[in-house]
This record gives structure tokens, sequence and C-alpha cells, in this order.
């Protein structure tokens, strides 16, 4: 058994209110020593596409055996079903939403319960924050140790909703915005080891990157490496293609978010 | 003794500066191995009464011997007391400018005293951050096991700015909005157990809410239960009947608020 | 060696994407004891100098022999050092690039090293992203009890930008706001200690205070004694003269910001 797992948090509940705080109440009535990690709480209300990206871009940097919550809920008291799923020793916690899309196409699944044994639920269950009242005692009786397969059966299949896969063609790699950071970042799809076999052996400083009517030549090491203000794409903590305004906000001054197309031209080819 | 009561936090101090870390700092340098839970630092600047309307919709959810600190400080260095109140086990410490006022409507009072023994707060007090210099202080004093008497005589008689209250009469019950939460949800001080003898045995569905011009029919389990951007009245997670924009703000909709009248009928019955 | 030092987190990356929630994984991975303090995390994006500030002010309330993280690094991944400075029994790890101006200036540096050991960064480090590839990794270290030698050379001479410093002239003190907290409130470089000199003993509610076109006659002890709205000046819980307006945000109405230059004269000397 492993015992005292470090819990994770991550919802769109914002600071305003006392709403993680009553979540992280609940943990530490059950699990007084709890270890409890904000992964973020400022997801767009009921963002469940960002948030799924989000979760698994910090899914690979998350302690060995790490109880993640997911809390973006926007179907929550309607009959949406909620899950526990083991993938890679994590447990995460979540509405069966969507939200486990883009993990799940990268990382294995190895098992996912229903959670429907009101065993580990809190006495009272309201009808509209499962999140305090289902979810965060849950996880506390997880990171104590409790056996996945306590909190109910096997889960049938899983909701997604189709992750939009960038398409490597032989001159081209096609792909769009799937995320927009704070900073106003643009985060594709695209990953420069799809980008290798274009033209020039696919040098990142070779590429050619179209978006809109926007065209910026050469993927960079660093915001810095183009002066304020000026575009520049890089391959970002998230090892994907990004394309930023260094010291500036891309997403407002360019007016492209998520779904933007991105294609990807080695620079000796035509469009 | 009860040794390592975890702490509790709500402020009115946001996250751009670091003023709650000053006061997470503080308790650490005293409470090495404190535990404390964030409950909300984005309270509007000065508002004790929406603080204490949180404050009480946390209260239950806190582990057993919390210490809650909540600093909305507005009248910080002008002479107005300084308390710490035992409530059911927790101690609540603060200033005594009426944030106690929603938690005891519904919780009992066992003992409260004036922070008056300088011992116990940092070596040096400023007149504009007694967070930090004060109460953080106090509440990892508290926190190691420090007895309530220590820190002053009993308070007398605790500031309060009367709490609404809603008024059942025989076919109706009036209340108003006493919350908004960052959903822009409109949280009232109406509960179902109030609306029970209103036509129909109060049967939620059968119910009539009428906020300004507005009416709405029938209570709802669920902000799923109404379709996208459609005026939905649901009780709430804090108990309380709360009227809501399914996926939307019903604060910036319907440009309701604090204190917006709240009237609600069995559906039998003639305005 | 000290071991489990606390961490204190200082960064510009905000509450909507997992970025300190990565940050605080990585720690964790690497020490799952450590105690993490957030300082701030809402500095504007690449505001070092306000960053630097933050940190001085912060400072002197870090439990004992804290390990700091500040990572505001608008330069990342262009060559700017990286560095660990044990200043006072507190090591802070951050980019080279100026955040320590403003605690130099009160407090003193006894060590510092490159972070050049690449043993104590993740296996791999991206070139946007030090906080979590190499700071957050190397803090959990230190917090650990590594000494700081291991991690590198000793560092040359420290970026700094020159803080501004407050003049003390025979009749008046100029210094200028270098703060803007969230309140509004404008925080000067200018301490009580420098009006000592200036008339009538430099007693604060004697002192006369210019910004602009605006004069404030006498320095109070807290905010609410002057009536709502009203500007005041006070000595602020930074220890050092602030304008502010009670229960209002004084940068929004009085339209100044860092830089305002600040006059403070006794109340008999004519301007």
């Amino acid at each position: 058994v492993n015992v005292n797992r470090p819990i994770a948090l991550m919802t769109d509940f914002g600071y305003k209110d006392p709403f993680v705080g009553m979540m992280k109440s609940v943990v530490l009535g059950i699990n007084p020593s709890a270890r409890i990690i904000d992964l973020c709480h400022e997801i767009a209300p009921g963002d469940v596409r960002s948030a799924s990206f989000a979760l698994m871009v910090s899914f690979r940097y998350l302690p060995e055996g790490t109880v993640v919550v997911a809390v973006i809920d926007p179907g929550v008291g309607t009959g949406r079903d909620a899950i526990a799923a083991e993938i890679e020793g994590h447990i995460v916690v979540c509405p069966d939403n969507g939200l486990l899309t883009w993990l799940l196409t990268k990382h294995h699944l190895t098992k996912a319960v229903s959670l429907v044994n009101r065993e580990y639920f809190l006495p009272e269950v309201s009808s509209t924050f499962h999140g305090r009242d289902v979810f965060a005692p849950v996880a506390a009786h997880l990171s104590s140790g409790l056996p996945i397969e306590d909190l109910g059966p096997a889960a049938g299949d899983l909701t997604t909703f189709g992750a939009p896969e960038a398409v490597e063609a032989e001159r081209s790699v096609r792909g769009e915005v799937v995320y927009v950071d704070q900073f106003g970042n643009l985060l594709t799809n695209i990953t420069p080891e799809m980008c290798r076999g274009l033209g020039a052996e696919g040098r990142l400083e070779s590429l050619r990157v179209e978006l809109g009517s926007l065209e910026v030549l050469g993927v960079r090491e660093a915001y810095g490496e183009v002066p304020r203000g000026h575009i520049v794409v890089v391959v970002g903590s998230a090892g994907v293609l990004e394309i930023a305004v260094n010291g500036g906000n891309a997403a407002h001054t360019l007016q492209f978010g998520i779904g933007t197309p991105v294609l990807v031209y080695g620079s000796a080819d035509l469009r």
C-alpha cells in the first residue's frame, strides 16, 4: 500500500470564494497529514478542453503516486459519471466528461472505476459541489492508501472529446492552437519531432510557421531571441511549438485562439 | 491540549503582493510543522459582510480544532478590538468588526477573548498590517496548543452587523441575496426547509421564485437541468436557494446583487 | 546541515496555468516532506523591479533558513546567469537579473554561486521554463540539506538595477514611488527615520508630503484616521511612507505610479 500519496488539485473555482478551501478542509479532515499541491484553479469556468490539456502538460512532473483531483464539472448533478482512473501509478479522480482526453493520448490507463461507493463521500452530498462532497473525500481516502477498487465497479468506456491531432504530410505539418496560457502564448499540438522530415532535416531555425495570414521564419530556443514586441515561435515548456510575442501577449495582439490552424513548412518549400 | 491544530486563512489581500506569504512565513517561523489551509484571499477589499457569509459556509467543513484566521480589516489600527473566539471546537482569530455575524446565527460561541497579551504578537507591531504582526503569530501559538485564555481577558459583546433573516409568512418566504460568488451565482438567505409549508408541501419543483421583475418556476437540483444561458434556481452547495444562469453569470446578466429581495411562493398561490 | 528548510516561492506565473503547480510537483518529487510557502505569484509579467522590492519587504519575516525561489525571468533561455545567494542564513535561488537589488541594500550577502551543476536540475531542461527545470529542483535539493557550494562555482558580480535611493537634504527628503500594491497604495523609498530632522523634530503629524501637484499634511498611523475616500499618508507595513486613499485605490484615483517623485518637508518650511 502506497501511504500518504500527494494530492494535486485542478479546478475552475478561482480564488474569490472558499470552494477550494473547503475541498482542502475536507481532505485534511480525513487525512490530517495530507500533502496538497495546487495545480491551478483558474481554468475558465467549464473549459474541460483546456483543463484536459493542462493536466497532460503537468502530469509527468507529478511526484510518484499522486492523486490528482480535477474538478471542471459543468454537468455536476446531471448524471454524468464520476471516476477514478489509474494512469502510470497516479490516480486521477474527476467527472467523466472528457478531462482525461489529452492525458490518454500519451499515457496508459491501467484501470478506471466509477465512484459509486458512498461510504467514501461526505455523508451529505449536494447536487452542485461534488468537488467538496465526492472528489475531495475520495481523494483523501486514496491518499491514505485506499485501493481504487473499493470505490466502485470498473467504469465503462471513458468520455473523450477527440483531441485534435496534428497531420504530418510530406512537406508540412498541419496542426492547430490547442491551449492559450495566461501570458497569451498560443500552444499548438505540433511537436518538434513531427517537423524532423521538413527540408534541411527540419532544423528548427529553418522552419516556416504559418497561422492565419501570418508567417514566421524559424523556430527559436527562447522568447528573448527576438526584440521585445516581436512575434516568436519557440518549442515551449510543454514540448510543443508555441507562438508568442516577446514581452507581450500573442493572443491579444494577434487575435488568435484555440482552434486557429497552424502550418509548418521547411523554409525551402513554397506554400 | 490539542496539538498542531490546522490553520485556515481568509483575507482580502489578494495574490499580487506577498501579504499572505508573509503571514504564512510568520506562522511557520513559530510553528514549523503548521498545516495551513487557504480558504480564500480575494474577498473584495473591506467586504466584511461577504467574508462573514463565506466563513459560515466553510465552517462545518473545517478539520476538527482548526484555528481560523480571518483578516478583512478596514479598521486596522483605529482601535477596533482584536479577538479569538472559540466556536464548536474551532478558534476564530479576527478583528471584532462583524466577521463572526453569520457564523453566530448558526453556531454556538463558547468563549471569546480580547487579544491584548503582546507576548504572542511579533515584537514590532505595525499599525496597518495586523494580519502579519498580530493574527498570524497568535494563530501559530494557538495551533501549537496555547490555551485561548492566555491571549487576554474575556471579550465584551462582539460586534455584529445584523445578518438579514428571511421572513416566513403563511404563503411565502421573503428573503434577499446575501452573497454573490465568482461565477455570478446569487446566494440567498432562504433555505429549502423554510419553504416546506408553501403549497404542495413545498416540493421544490412546485415553488415560484421572484426577484425583481423576474419570476422563475421550480427549484432544481442542478444548474444543468435547464439549457445553457437559462436562469435556474437551485439549492446550492451552501444549502440555500441560489439564482444562477447555467453556464453563465447571473449577477452580470440580471444585474442583481447583494440586497436584492427574493420571494418564494407555492406555485398555486397568486402573488 | 540544516535539514528540511522551508521553501518560499515568488513568480509572475499567475494562477491560470499549472506553472506554479508543476514547480511544487517537482519540489515534492525530490523532497517529499517539503514545506512550501507561496509568497506571491501575480507579480506583473517580467516586472523584476517590483518583485525585487516585494522580496525585500518579505525577507525579514521568513522562517529561519528558508530557500527562496524567485522566478521573474524575462530573459529565460538567453544566457543570463542563474544563481543561489546566501543572505543572512536564507538562500535565494533566482536568475541573475537584478532580483536581489533591493534585498542587498539592506541585507548582507554571504556567498553566491552560479547554478551550473546539472546534476541538480531536471534531466531535461527546457529553454523557456527554468522555474520548473532548474530553480525548483535546485531549491528542493537545498531544502534537503545540499550545501550551496555543490551547485557551482562562486558567481561574479551580481546584476543590479540601481535601486532609487531617497536623498536627505537639510529641510526635505526627496524620494519616489517604488512599488504599487494591489490596493493601489503607493509605497515610497522614504522611511520615517529619514524624516527625523525635518522641523518639529520630524514628528510624523507635522510633516508635509508632496507628490505631483498634491500636498498632504501629516503622516498618520492608520488608513482609517481620515474619512473614506480621502488621501492619507501612513507609515505602512513595509516600514516606508505610503500614500493611500482610505477605502479606495490611490494609484487609480491619483494616476500616480512607480517613479512619481515624493517630497517630504517639515510643516514649518516653505517649499
